[in-house]
């Protein structure tokens, strides 16, 4: 059973604004790199016939920028697992510059959905047994810290 | 004073991803493109000397997906003017299609800082008065529309 | 017989980088989105049953920069329509500014392909006849300008 | 004396339009992030005081298309070292998949230039000799496999 997943990443260039920090819709980009990174860790790929992961809900809380070049960790906890929805906890840490410290936390929120046919509505459904098996809730202390 | 500002745009390819639909980080480049028309409509511009509007705090519930060439009005409303910071409700509505509805509703508050120099550390400062002169929040039952 | 098309978008601030400066990848983007409004204004959508347009070759030369909120003219001309492709001239023009001036010159070649099946490989194919129909080569003088 | 650098990456989901396809427009980011890792290999970064890389010229021909998780290996060779400007290829290679094979090759051409103050014009200058003294042109039989 596995509750996080941990993935590096260096600042690109074209993720900076002319505020010379990086421009926060990357955060939530970010947020679903270490989401399919973690699907993959498990055997899985989030994308996968028949069934889909649509967001349901996003938000981060930024506390300092990140520039161009910084090495950031981005730290993915299981918050919660339910019938059909996942819900994440994802903490940004600069890891270059001493110490070490939390410049932003966020959440996601999926649903496990199927469709009918391509473009069609999608339906939410429970997600598949296999997946559910492998993910738990991460402990309380790890979410809380 | 001002409250509120509307924007459309029309879903671009290039923000629709392989499900088909917009992707998620895009509505978070929605809410502050319509922030910043709003800026402009009061005869700001969100980037001008001495002062910078870093985001705080962000965040989107996804209701359904809006696909390529849907047209999409992008609503922001003040939520809440404080000293030194403000913070927007801002909804997304599908405008082809019949009945027009809600597809997203997300948030986002701002901070306005200086900086003494460029790329110096941005400290938190009280919004100048010629800007928060002209704002302010919008009636309840907008918000709670 | 349709041979251009003119859209004019301002710079928005998610598109700039730390150099201050409309990042260079979204040229090509907007080449994209002036091809998509060209074929709406031709009654047909970039995106329909059966057929996809893959870019084959996309190229730009900057002359110079453009920032936030400027407003940019994205002047597309047909330089060649094949049996199974089209190539674009596309020009960007800085609308302020005193004069209005080309900042940026590119070319995009995309090919008509149908595919068996989402997913399957694509395959080459004539210009659907209604819409090949519809278009022609600028005239020399306009792709010399 | 450097003249390639190789960087391998995975297509992310973001990256991916409704086509199922890698978007075009992230070839060029994926240009410019092997220009910026091949300058940290010689222990530069492409961001320093005095000096910056816009660019004056990209192109990329597009072979065959990538996919979500799609290992690419992006390869970049310095075709022409000149005072002021350097050229580099760059060639796409899909990693997964049997055998290896080339989907998309461009180019790219940056000026060294300096501004005054920031967000002041730029200034076409000599590439600084620390920096030329490490760079040297590929050889012709690599450029031309």
């Amino acid at each position: 059973m596995a509750y996080e997943y941990k993935l590096t990443r260096r600042v690109e260039f074209s993720e900076t604004d002319m505020a010379g920090i990086a421009h926060f819709s990357n955060f939530f980009r970010y947020m679903e790199a270490v989401e399919h990174a973690f699907f993959r860790s498990l055997g899985f790929s989030i994308v996968s016939e028949g069934i889909g992961w649509p967001r349901v809900h996003a938000d981060c809380d930024f506390k300092s920028p990140i520039r161009f070049e910084d090495e950031v960790e981005i730290h993915l906890l299981v918050r919660e697992k339910r019938q059909k929805t996942i819900s994440y906890t994802i903490i940004f840490r600069k890891l270059n510059g001493d110490p070490v410290r939390e410049v932003a936390r966020g959440a996601l929120t999926v649903a496990c959905v199927t469709r009918d046919k391509p473009g069609g509505p999608m339906k939410s459904v429970p997600i598949p047994s296999e997946i559910a098996g492998k993910i738990e809730a991460a402990p309380e202390e790890l979410l809380a810290q």
